[in-house]
């Protein structure tokens, strides 16, 4: 069985050359006579692999002094809470309601303190970044730079002044150059554009630590976190091994900025013949483009479907919009190469010519 | 490089046939094109092996009517605040503190409610298991059935009558039988008996659902991920397929009763031995000691440091004991074989006869 190109929204496509070193690793790495799998975490080989991972991650991502990176478990729906835990210190934070997820993220909150929302386009389905006032006296304000479910991303950041800026970055870290030191923390589940699932990176700017809650779970306070190195308990080894590869994989194709360079040439194939078809249509507002999930719809939900499955039987896989939106969605992480979105975009052409 | 015997106390050997069918699939799983790493949680061929192993832990495990599984993040550490938030429900809990990990978890619940400690070995360093006594209005008892680092089991159950009885299994679960209907709640981190770290697999009664303190995080929050089938957030979906290969391996080998016989049988073969030897001696107290985990020492410490760097030289790693204890563990496992015990029995003859 050939591969198939992946479109899912994540769990998503890995780069091939980091599987195929998985593999031939998977019963005996290096010289260890043992699996990745099956080594202790505090053991001096798994050591240099999670130290090197760590390494690679800050290089790439560009962290500065004074930020500190986690690998944490339970995804970003974890750390919806455990940023509320510890940054809220019983005040009010801001919360732009941009997305699913963005949402999400500020109802857990709210459990924790008081939220306010500082912009919301719910209203509108969420086919933008909404507007936003900003409270100068909020413990942070919190956005999600891309959303995956609606295909959105924010072009700008905001700027809020001395009060710290929380991203959810799950669905588009490492696609595109960010300025670290705009950031108070940065979150993100690995499955998209990182790793296998069962992973989340932290990056939290060193003065943020010391302030959780009481109630916190240890796994969950970030500062006994950056104290233990993530090791607090046993981490998700595998998960950070195949992370590393990853990161490594990035810096040999020239860092983020190069990779930012093809998803922006990848997301204009795509949105190019969006803009110019007779049959499809983009979901989102053009200003506000995601660059990892194009959602765009037919507006027949028959032919939608259609497509879904003609195109997977093309092995153009997992097209189908989430369940929220319909219609479809092409995730276009790292991994994507551009032959996957030119074959998708030939086979968009093909099937307008013969429904349009 | 040959696979070496790993005696490591988790993360630590997988069986062989396992990470053999892991490697087969890792680029591409059946006929889908892509790895499991790379399948969307909610695409139904992920969806097959995640209710497969799910199906196949019920059954080797012998989970009967009326308990649902989950299959969760965070390890065994998120789970000590996770059954306090769930169970304690402002009240107070009995924990029995037979060892580190009992001790943490105690620990932890007091942020949640009143932790009474009903018993505790740890004046003497933990080497058997406490005597108790049980407050009949407690919300649930807690036990820790195989300490890891002292090496000692819990060999009968406390009977708690009609009080959850509440058990951390991470170093022992699927080693030998538990009639599951004792408990109300079991948890274990998979990284020792199961599957790679990074996956935690909880079994509650249904009945003890639905009283999680109103801060409970949603992904602790056990009601919630009973309802959407520990898929609330994207899971440790590879953690998931590599467990289910292992309850499938499990079941192949004759299942929990037959692997229990073979390790009562390892642990027979090294306790044998050191009951004999002129040189070593068991550190657990014989009444309680582990079929997992077994501790020993020579009573010097430069000749355990040289007994565990020539055990390595001859390919049996890992045999160091915890820092807190000292002197060696050897770490036996379902994965490891009966040959290797032998091999290790026979290595400790012969260093034995040299240095005696």
């Amino acid at each position: 069985m050939d591969r198939v190109y992946n479109f899912a929204p994540g769990p998503s496509m890995l780069p091939l050359p980091v599987l195929e070193q998985v593999q031939r690793e998977l019963l005996c790495y290096g010289d260890t006579g043992m699996s990745v799998m099956e080594m202790s975490h505090r053991s001096k080989m798994y050591l240099e692999i999670f130290e090197q991972a760590k390494a690679d991650f800050k290089d790439v991502m560009g962290v500065p002094e004074g930020y500190s990176v986690l690998f944490l478990q339970g995804g970003a729906t974890a750390m919806f809470a455990a940023v509320a835990m510890n940054l809220m210190q019983g005040g009010s934070a801001d919360y732009v309601d941009s997305g699913n997820f963005a949402h999400n993220a500020l109802v857990e909150a709210g459990k924790y303190g008081t939220v306010r929302v500082a912009g919301s386009s719910r209203e509108d389905n969420y086919t933008h970044i909404p507007g936003y006032t900003l409270d100068p006296g909020a413990r942070y304000v919190h956005i999600t730079t891309n959303n995956t479910i609606y295909g959105t991303r924010w072009s700008s950041l905001p700027d809020t002044g001395s009060v710290p800026l929380v991203a959810d970055m799950s669905s588009n870290i490492l696609s595109e150059v960010y300025d670290v030191s705009r950031f108070g923390l940065i979150y993100a589940g690995a499955q998209k554009n990182v790793a296998p699932a069962g992973l989340v990176i932290v990056v939290v700017r060193d003065d943020l630590l010391g302030h959780a809650l009481p109630i916190t779970p240890k796994v969950m306070d970030f500062k006994t976190m950056v104290e233990k190195d993530s090791m607090l308990n046993t981490p998700n080894c595998f998960g950070i091994y195949v992370a590393g590869l990853v990161f490594r994989w990035i810096r040999e194709r020239g860092g983020v900025a190069a990779l930012e360079k093809v998803n922006i040439e990848k997301a204009d194939l795509l949105y190019g013949f969006l803009d110019e078809s007779r049959l499809f249509r983009g979901t989102a507002e053009r200003r506000d483009r995601s660059r990892m999930n194009v959602t765009f719809v037919t507006g027949d939900p028959d032919t939608d479907a259609r497509f879904v499955k003609e195109a997977a039987a093309r092995g153009l896989v997992n097209v189908k919009g989430h369940r929220i939106v319909g219609g479809m969605r092409a995730s276009i992480y790292n991994a994507m190469p551009v032959e996957g979105v030119q074959a998708l975009v030939s086979f968009m052409k093909e099937f307008e010519a013969r429904n349009a």
